[in-house]
C-alpha cells in the first residue's frame, strides 16, 4: 500500500497526468472497466485503500470529486488511418472536444480516427475523460496530409454549399472551434459540405462533428 | 482604475463566481459583445487596463488564459416557458452540459429553454462561458412539473421505441447524464421517444440534445 506523496510511482504518475512519454492515465471505475472491455491491458494500477491510501489518489486525481482508481496504459496508434468511416480532427484544439468527438465517433460505428495538425492530445487527461471510455474502443491513427485518409474525403465546411448526406463511406474531416477549416485543407479533400441546418456554425466543433456523424451514417431519410 | 485586489467591486464579483444572487458574470469579449447584441445591458462592466489593472482581472477569472474583459448581469427569467419549440432540461447537472444544449437550443431556434430540478445553473459561469453567449439569446424559464411546458412533451429517452421525428414543435425533454429520465417523469410527458442511432445511449446528454433537436427541427427529411 503506498502512503506516501514521495512514492516514485506516483512521481511518475503525475509527471504523466502533465506530459506524454508513449503512456497515459485514465482515472475512474467507468474508464478502468472500458479499457477491461478492450481487452488493453494496464501498465500500472492504483485502487484506493487496496494499493493506495485514498487520500493521497484524490490528491493525486485530476477530478473535483476526487477518484476511486486510476491507472496507466501504454497508447496505441495504428500506421495510418482505416476506414470504411473515418472522422479525421485538423486543429481541433480544445480537448475536450476532442474526448467529445471520440465519443461521437465510437457512438456512430467509426473506424478509426484521425488526429490531424494542431489537435490537442487525445491521449491527455482532459480528452480522454470526455471520450468517456471511447478512447480504448476507436483506433487512432496520426495524419498529417489529407492524402492520407480513406477517400473521398469530406471536409465539413459551414460555408459550403452542398449538403452532407448518407449513408455514405470515406472521411469526415472537422476543423478549428473558431476558424474552421483551412482553405489549403478543404483543397486538398475530395469535396466540402455543410450540415443541412441554418445556424450550423452557430454549433461548436464537437456538437457540429456529431450532427454531420448522424447526417453521414443514418439509414432512414 | 482598479489597482488593489481588496476592492469592493472585485470582492462582489469573486462571490458572484461562487454564488448567484440574481446576477451573475460573463467572462470575455465574445460573450460581452452577445450581451450587447442582444440588448442586455451590464450592471457593472470592466476591461483590462482601464478600467482594472491587466493582472488583476487575470487573477479573477476563472479562465486559465484570463480574460481582457467581464462583466455583471441581472438574471432573467420567464414566469413560464414558452413554445413554438422548448428544450426542457430534467436532471442535466453538469453545467458544461447545459451551457451546450443552451448554445445547440439557440442554434436550431428553441424559443425557450425550461430549467427544471436537479439541473445545474444555467448562469453559474462553466455554463455561462459554454454556451458562447446563448444564455443571452434564449429565454430561459424554471419550471417543476412537466405540465408546465408547452405540448406536446417528448421525453427523450434511450430505452423509448417509437423514433423521434420532425419536423415539430412542442417541448424535448432532456435527462440525466447517466440515469436518463425518471419514470415517473416519462409517464408525465404526452410521449417518449428516441433518437433513431443504434448507440444513442453512449452520446452525452448535450450531444443526444443536439442530435434530437437537429432531427426534430429538419425539414428535408
Amino acid at each position: 500500500m503506498i502512503t506516501s506523496i514521495h512514492n516514485t510511482k506516483l512521481k511518475d504518475i503525475r509527471r504523466l497526468l502533465r506530459r506524454r512519454d508513449g503512456r497515459f492515465v485514465a482515472e475512474g471505475e467507468d474508464l478502468l472497466a472500458a479499457a477491461e472491455a478492450a481487452g488493453w491491458p494496464a501498465v500500472e494500477r492504483l485502487v484506493a485503500g487496496v494499493d493506495i491510501e485514498a487520500e493521497l489518489l484524490a490528491k493525486l486525481s485530476g477530478l473535483a470529486s476526487g477518484t476511486r482508481a486510476l491507472a496507466v496504459y501504454e497508447e496505441r496508434w495504428l500506421d495510418a488511418p482505416v476506414g470504411p468511416l473515418c472522422v479525421a480532427l485538423w486543429g481541433v484544439r480544445d480537448p475536450g472536444n476532442v474526448g467529445t468527438i471520440l465519443r461521437s465517433a465510437h457512438a456512430f460505428g467509426a473506424s478509426s480516427v484521425a488526429i490531424g495538425p494542431d489537435t490537442a492530445d487525445p491521449y491527455g487527461p482532459k480528452a480522454v475523460r470526455a471520450s468517456m471510455g471511447a478512447i480504448f474502443a476507436v483506433p487512432l491513427a496520426r495524419v498529417a496530409d489529407p492524402a492520407a485518409l480513406p477517400a473521398p474525403t469530406v471536409a465539413l465546411d459551414a460555408s459550403a454549399e452542398p449538403l452532407l448526406r448518407g449513408p455514405s463511406t470515406g472521411t469526415l474531416v472537422v476543423g478549428a472551434e473558431r476558424e474552421g477549416i483551412s482553405p489549403a485543407v478543404v483543397a486538398a479533400c475530395d469535396r466540402a459540405a455543410r450540415i443541412p441546418i441554418a445556424a450550423g456554425d452557430s454549433l461548436n466543433a464537437a456538437m457540429a462533428a456529431t450532427v454531420a456523424l448522424y447526417e453521414w451514417t443514418r439509414h432512414d431519410g
